[in-house]
């Protein structure tokens, strides 16, 4: 009886190329609206529904517009098998050998800046994601499109209670950072190496909540060298990703 | 005869107060929607309208709605003049002794992308952004909403052609430095101080224009280390602009 992370309705070429490619959901029809020009893109959007067996169908613009739910789904959308969860348990495991390395989300509500934020997860090599069932986006069509793909790579994590399921984390072995605009310490003087670490993202407006925040083990900023009070919390989390990521060397 | 940068018609609370906090342009007006709940944000415009002698008006939702040109202005619009553009010469002087550091934007079309990048640079410090005439996207509502008052604290140049401009900037001892995907060196493994900067972000799909990759110094790309082919180019601009600004400490 969990409600789970969505993800049913993927558009966007890329998105699109990316689920049929990455092969982990099932893909039940892609549609194009009618009159597109070639790219080859979608040549390989073809090629690889072909491939899987995938039903293509093309309808009107208009019957297409009414039918996407991003102004930018660039004439393709498909439609799948809900995005699979994983346990926080199996998050938390080596993979290959390599230390996990997670990317927490408490509370961002904006569904591009989600999007956003695990597509430069996936590039910074994130092996897995914990979102709250209650406080965060969940994988809307404009978190999927957002995401360009990235979250047909990502492993991911549903729990009910944060501060619990980061304290689970900590008994595993994980150290848990957040990052904090308050906090007094500097992302960039962490020391870090290649030791199993999950990094929280607070909400847009508030940050971290109370509860999360306590139980993280360190919390970090990112320095402001002008005006602005802060970053975009998707950049902030990119910065974050890529910190870890080039320590891990 | 230029065609300036636009920026007139500011959206979202955040941008009108940076708006009337740098009072570097003139505020016209700052139009309320009907029906908004108290926030200590909104008393902030209000103040900052009052010291400024800024008319404040109050329309209908309906009315506010049609003048709205983002879905994410607030309930809080104002009009101002342009944004000021300065000369590329001036861009390329040290200011206070510190050495210019400046953001190329060379065709990012995506108002979101333009307006993320813009914020992220003047939180990592940049001193100037450059923009072409007519391969990027202007100072449209959405992109001031998404740069959140970052413009109002950025100096900028608009030029006609980048090519030439970069060769100006070489001339005037800056080092250019061109983000591409493609390039074997690492953004992470630059040999950077404090010396004067240049960043050139491409566009989206394409990256850089081959004219202006042939007149940067040095091609860096950023390491991938999951199964996507690309960050965003705002994340990758996030990025680049905070290596230059946690060398220069």
């Amino acid at each position: 009886m969990q409600r789970g992370l969505g993800g049913e309705q993927v558009e966007g070429r890329q998105s699109v190329r990316e689920l049929l490619l990455a092969g982990r959901r099932k893909t039940l029809e892609v549609i194009f609206s009618s009159g597109l020009d070639d790219a080859p893109i979608l040549d390989d959007i073809i090629d690889l529904a072909d491939e899987n067996k995938v039903p293509l169908r093309e309808i009107s613009r208009g019957k297409f517009d009414s039918t996407a739910r991003t102004e930018s789904s660039q004439g393709v959308i498909a439609m799948a098998q809900p995005m699979p969860e994983v346990e926080l348990d199996d998050l938390a495991k080596a993979a290959s050998g390599i230390a996990p390395f997670l990317l927490v989300v408490d509370g961002v509500t904006d569904p591009g800046n989600l999007g956003a934020l695990l597509r430069s997860a996936e590039c910074a090599g994130v092996s897995g994601v914990l979102l709250p069932r209650h406080r965060a986006a969940h994988l809307s069509p404009t978190v999927t499109k957002a995401a360009a793909g990235a979250i047909e790579h990502l492993a991911m994590a549903v729990v009910g209670g944060l501060p619990a399921a980061l304290s689970r984390l900590t008994d595993l072995g994980v150290w848990v950072i957040g990052l904090d605009g308050e906090a007094p310490a500097s992302l960039f003087d962490l020391t870090l190496a290649a030791e199993p670490v999950a990094l929280v993202m607070g909400s847009e407006g508030k940050g971290l909540s109370r509860l999360v925040a306590q139980r993280c083990d360190t919390l970090v900023s990112i320095p402001l060298r002008g005006s602005m009070g802060s970053l975009n919390v998707s950049a902030a989390g990119t910065l974050a990703c890529y910190e870890v990521a080039r320590r891990r060397v």
